[in-house]
């Protein structure tokens, strides 16, 4: 994961707030994240994130707007961070160890992610704009290049798309809230159709 | 495909009258099928559809509410008969032919389907409960039994989520539109999976 950007230099304003301003944005992130690893998006209001980071609900809003603003925040930085996991990172997930391994460790990740991120990404889906965008198109194109690296046959366009249905936030939600599935029953799915499409 | 159910008698209402209505219904939900299917839903108007109808636009506000409630009753009716081409109807769409030639007529058909109702679809799309629930489950459980009957190895529950990815409404007016596809690359798309799945 590379490092944040460096803060830019904002005219006329002490050093000692900007200071302030970055650790209570990496505050209310990092107690956000936390939060709702715990109990979920929907259980996690401003007033408990402002609280588990120790800071007043007024810099939460001067910091990110409003709860939305904060959660698309958090979206973005955690993807940012996934990509460069799976594009950079270390293996399976990685560069380094076989394409249909990559594939696996891939959606097992991605899952996780999605399940985290639910609230956020299934509203994004709303938008089929945003659905078959970016960041969408980041996704389609690993699973595409990890199909090809596995010397799969086929239409490679096609099943990457096929594919990643199973990681779709509201079907991972649906499977998870109605159907009695597990994160761990929903890996091992993804898994049988990966290695079935790389031929294994 | 079924015949309709009979009308039910309305108390009051005089029998010509209500052949009067149950015509003008055929008539309406009859153009507006036709022009759909030659200018795509979106160029459609309810002026239009009274128009190639041959009766009065209140006519239809009086049969349907309004536009989208003539939508919602089309949709509805082509449902039906689409489920019963392909689950009693001729092969090879219906029962009689080899499973993997039913599961890829009934992708070519469903293409086209999609296509003509996108507009409805798409919008129903946006309602994750509809997503995951009858018509959904109904096309579901149809893949599924195809792939099993074709003796598909693997976990046939997420290979038949998968597939239906190549279904979905807004997936393929993107690729229409955005992707520069035809209905036929689309269809050859979903042989292509169809017949990897099934180990052909």
């Amino acid at each position: 994961m590379p490092a944040s950007p460096p803060l830019l230099p904002v005219t006329g304003q002490p050093a000692a707030e900007r200071g302030d301003a970055a650790r209570n944005r990496t505050l209310l992130l990092d107690a956000a994240r936390q939060l709702i690893a715990e109990r979920g998006a929907d259980s996690v209001t401003t007033d408990d994130i402002a609280a588990a980071a120790g800071v007043g609900k007024g810099t939460l809003f001067r910091r990110f707007g409003s709860r939305a603003g904060l959660m698309v925040v958090l979206l973005d930085e955690d993807e940012k961070a996934q990509q460069a996991a799976f594009l950079f990172g270390p293996p399976p997930l990685g560069p380094g160890a076989p394409a249909l391994d990559r594939l696996v460790a891939y959606g097992r990740n991605r899952l996780r992610f999605v399940h985290l991120h639910h609230e956020l990404l299934s509203h994004a889906n709303r938008d089929p704009r945003v659905r078959f965008n970016a960041p969408a198109r980041v996704h389609h194109r690993h699973v595409y290049v990890l199909l090809r690296d596995a010397d799969t046959t086929g239409d490679l366009d096609a099943q990457a798309t096929a594919l990643l249905a199973l990681l779709d936030a509201d079907y991972i939600h649906h499977q998870l809230t109605d159907a009695g599935r597990t994160l761990d029953d929903l890996g091992d799915a993804w898994e049988s159709v990966a290695r079935k499409l790389c031929g294994q």
